[in-house]
């Protein structure tokens, strides 16, 4: 059975002139791959009537479903709309519901309505009107010589509601995808290559339509197996067995078999453990707190944290103590015991994690050069240091920090 | 003159399923305009012989530069290099430097050598190797039929290290570039078809040359004007005219002429203010002293935060009264006004924001939906509060929470 494929286009200079990161593209893959259809190409191009009418022509050539996002705003370039028109051989005609809710969007908010954003309603006449209840711009579906066509606004809210009300659930109900099931394990401890070896044997026997993908991802390696087949259930059997083969090969660096955050997996366990967690937080400056939190649902185990940038407020906060900072500096392992303990005194928590750290580009000694990080992880009871050489950028560095504090606090947890 | 055009190739299924977003692209996009060499095309390919065949070809047919990366770690599917090999009509060589790095790496590590690391060091034999300082698979650098292409590994800090050492000085000093300026005005406050409407002149009157693009991002509209010409001081000094004649006819909402965070810009106005800040935050969970602490040098300025999740720690650390919880609730005007006193007094700081909302999914009320925001910002003498509906999902909920707060502690201050 062949595999549906599809490319993205993305139409817009600022993804080219590298102002904005594309998301659209990932979310687009994962939501089309847990439907069975395949991403083999994503092309992005500037707002240019020739390029869009090439790759238009090209992606077709060697895709089934061709998704285009960008290029409708009410300051769009005015090219992707007529540029449509022109491929797909039609003119720009009134569309009514669209035209209804742009007015009623103005009236509601009391804003005047201008002739731009009446443009909105504009679309090509043969393409079936998808509306796009988290805007002023539609989504456009076309069909020609036995390809699918869809374009869409750029905004990734706006186009994540035209998928799932409408794109989404079209295309299941009109292809007869292939299953696709993905099964992620995520692991610590293990450099890519070590992991590698140890897997040479399992990989050697792997099916040809169950492939091993190893991702790392900061101080975490993530192994994705992914298999094909004509039957869901069968498939995600076969991937099962092949998955839990794997993880019985690596029960020394396992750390979760969901492909989800490492803010995550601590809550999943506080959440099951019943306890609560708090943070004291200098060098990474709430970036563990605000990954905790990411989580819905995340206020049953976190309480708060206290960012302890200035020394002045780890004595004052969390009652480090001012003989510490000077003997050790703030950034020691003495210092982070005790805003460990501090940080459970105060925030009345079970578990606590603490870090000190220098993430550069400034701020480097030769004892203590940039990336040096302490981190402290515990509870009353139990508490565990470990220091840390970070060696990249100052986004990267408290990033890394911020991943190796949380996963030593499961591990202190699980052990 | 005309442009000097580039395609940027990625390999890799991580990026097609959506597992990894491309960062990569965005930074070589904005490093190869600073040389004045326009980014036109970016493709995405999977690990696919045929594909990374064809889209090799097709690119070099419409680009002078084709850069590719991903598809050469130690675990990646071998399959890269081979097809560069048949591309190039080359076969694979051992390249001695590149062992003796990857040798001395693992001895300097005290780590056992694995066949797989050692194949890092087999290249193509007609390609000039570039030496990757962070990492073991070297770049290549490839000429044929009078097109450039180089050939990196995905990993975003090798990578960049590779372009910064070799491939950009290298592009810079071999071509002649046009010059491309870019100058970026951030405003807030206005929407997008508004601004617009205030721009139809002067849009209107624009060279050829000299386009607008309308980049919104978050609750700020970023205003890029970008200017091309042969000769870089007499383009830019062009461009500077029209750029402070936009920025005259938008004087109440430009918040920066600098393509910078709203975190950057608060940061520069409290050092240029000779002022302290720092931050109580129930929903944003860290992400307003994240983002404060992001920029280098923020330990002049930012002191530290409260993250007060649970109530109890809004009462303890803040001072907030349960009189007032109980009466206004934790999302409400009082409660971030009181949040804010608590702040300033706790943290000892020139100014202070306090945010309280209900970011979602769950959590909402008739009365205070999900997406109720409370924001207060403010010194001892002069505080100010603000309410928000968001209407997005969480993550997006909580960034633009932290920018609005963010941009209304600005217009505070220079009130």
């Amino acid at each position: 059975m062949g595999k549906i494929t599809t490319s993205i286009i993305t139409i817009g200079d600022e993804l080219l002139i590298g102002q904005t990161i594309d998301t659209n593209s990932a979310w687009m893959a994962q939501a089309l791959n847990a439907l069975g259809i395949w991403v083999h190409r994503r092309v992005a191009i500037g707002d240019v009537r020739e390029d869009i009418l090439t790759t238009l022509a090209k992606e077709a050539e060697v895709s089934d479903i061709v998704l285009i996002t960008g290029g409708l705003g009410p300051t769009a370039d005015d090219i992707t709309k007529p540029t449509l028109c022109e491929y797909f051989q039609t003119k720009l005609v009134q569309h009514e519901e669209t035209l209804q809710r742009v007015l009623h969007l103005f009236e509601s908010r009391g804003l005047p309505i201008l002739e731009r954003n009446l443009e909105q309603a504009m679309v090509p006449e043969s393409c079936t009107v998808i509306i796009n209840e988290r805007g002023t711009a539609p989504g456009m579906w076309f069909e020609k010589d036995g390809k699918i066509y869809v374009s869409m606004p750029g905004v990734p809210h706006e186009m994540k509601g035209i998928m799932e009300n409408y794109v989404l659930p079209q295309l299941a109900t009109r292809l007869k995808t292939p299953a696709v099931i993905h099964h992620t394990l995520i692991t610590s401890g293990l450099g890519e290559s070590f992991v590698a070896e140890r897997l040479v044997d399992f990989e050697a026997k792997l099916p040809p339509h169950i492939r091993l993908a190893y991702l790392p991802s900061y101080s975490l390696l993530k192994l994705r197996l992914t298999a094909f087949g004509a039957d869901k259930v069968a498939t995600a059997a076969e991937l099962s067995i092949y998955f839990h083969e794997m993880k019985d090969l690596l029960p020394d660096i396992a750390v979760t078999d969901q492909d989800i955050s490492i803010g995550e997996v601590l809550g999943k366990l506080l959440k099951e453990e019943g306890k609560t967690i708090g943070t004291a937080e200098s060098c990474t400056g709430g970036q563990i707190s605000t990954w905790i939190t990411a989580i819905p649902g995340s206020s049953s185990y976190y309480k708060g944290s206290a960012i302890v940038y200035a020394n002045e407020m780890k004595m004052k906060l969390l009652g480090v103590k001012a003989e510490t900072l000077r003997a050790h500096g703030a950034v020691s392992e003495a210092t982070v015991l005790e805003m460990l303990a501090g940080a459970l005194d105060l925030l009345e928590t079970d578990y606590a994690i603490a870090v000190s750290g220098i993430m550069g580009p400034d701020g480097g000694t030769p004892e203590k050069p940039v990336g040096t990080v302490w981190i402290a992880v515990g509870s009353r009871e139990k508490m565990t240091t470990i220091k840390h050489h970070l060696r990249y950028d100052r986004d990267r560095n408290i990033q890394m920090t911020a991943v190796y504090a949380m996963n030593e606090l499961r591990k202190l947890i699980l052990a």
